[in-house]
């Protein structure tokens, strides 16, 4: 499945394709989605369940995580999304998202590890168990105190959003950067997963859904994972 | 305190001292004192209790988690352990840590993440909220199932470096890399707490050995946490 055409010359590996190995609702594959498209790298999505640990996969990934990226014709396999963030920044020019001086550039990084650490730990990993993985794997209900817990944190984090975008057009400073992807494909998991509450984040708001209408995002906000329903204002570009 | 004395031309900024904000057991702020160490980089030691939620701190990282590296004079503090490492990477050329191809670089990220999330999550992080974190803050006694499920997974930990260091004269490839020194900083953590049983690990000690005597890792092996103490083999080089 091609994500979105992208003209030849733009590739970063003409002719050859990327396999992604990855699931719906993961939000660290979504990152690395949204920089391939952002970038015009073409890939093809490869559906893995990590937690059905495949050895063919852990062979792949000895950390047995997704997303993974793939080459068959090299034999190469680069793994954990932020490496795979920095190998394309590294190799392909077009729309660079770890741009600007050193300091710039941390205060990116430190973004991205907000949200890939800390949203991840408050917010969506513990949605994701609770909704998907208790429901998939475990056939078990979800904890509704959990679900609260997350919700609730889900607000400090929004508020945090909603005090960059008072000060920085982007999160990261006057352009849209890698720490955008991050929080979109965190954001966008939460929200999925009925884990967001829109109504006193303006800011946060304005600047999601400038981001759910590109090209970019698009493709993801139209993908269900099965058995688990979005919320209707999920996928709406004017929610 | 002056992390051992190193050449004024070595310096990334020179007549200016990074203040890092630490604990001594923190295996990610061990991990960016190799780095600035290997580097030639002057810091001073910042003890910082992150469980203490200072406000003071909560302000130059809302993340509230060491390591911190703050520049007092321009005003700027860099968060994130992985930021961290890339901004000095960036800014001072002596001793690369993340080297070679984009593929290369890749795998040595690929292996600072692995140790960073895996190895913390599966050892680390456990040992040190049972030893350290449940005596210091809670007052509970350790959950002696907690610290054997960590034990025996730092035995798999130990067999991929064993696997790693048969293929290669270090974890990422041929030159010492930050993959070495994110490893090393956690199994240190892992080892003052007991949680390391080197036996049946010659290739893994044979690696943690020669790091052990670098001039960057002394002064670690050196530090005590209050009221916890080492096992005796600890900070012996030939152990």
């Amino acid at each position: 499945m091609l994500a979105g055409w992208t003209p030849r010359a733009a590739l970063g590996h003409t002719g050859r394709m990327w396999q992604l190995y990855q699931f719906p609702l993961c939000p660290f594959s979504r990152k690395v989605r949204l920089l391939l498209s952002e970038k015009g790298v073409e890939y093809e999505l490869w559906r893995e369940n990590p937690w059905e640990g495949r050895d063919e996969f852990f062979a792949m990934n000895p950390a047995g995580r997704v997303p993974v990226l793939h080459d068959p014709e090299r034999g190469i396999s680069l793994c954990d999304s932020r490496a795979i963030c920095e190998y394309f920044e590294e190799t392909v020019d077009r729309n660079q998202m770890i741009n600007g001086t050193s300091v710039q550039r941390a205060e990116i990084r430190r973004l991205v590890a907000l949200f890939d650490e800390n949203f991840f730990g408050d917010v969506s990993g513990p949605l994701l168990h609770e909704r998907m993985t208790k429901r998939l794997v475990y056939r078990q209900s979800p904890d509704s105190r959990v679900l609260r817990e997350a919700m609730r944190l889900a607000h400090e984090h929004l508020y945090y959003i909603d005090y960059l975008i008072d000060h920085r057009p982007w999160l990261a400073g006057s352009t849209m950067s890698l720490a955008d992807l991050a929080a979109a494909a965190q954001i966008s998991v939460a929200d999925y997963l009925g884990g967001i509450d829109w109504s006193s984040h303006e800011q946060a708001r304005g600047w999601y859904s400038v981001f759910k209408s590109r090209p970019s995002f698009r493709p993801l906000l139209s993908e269900r994972m099965e058995v688990i329903q979005p919320p209707s204002h999920y996928a709406e570009v004017d929610a």
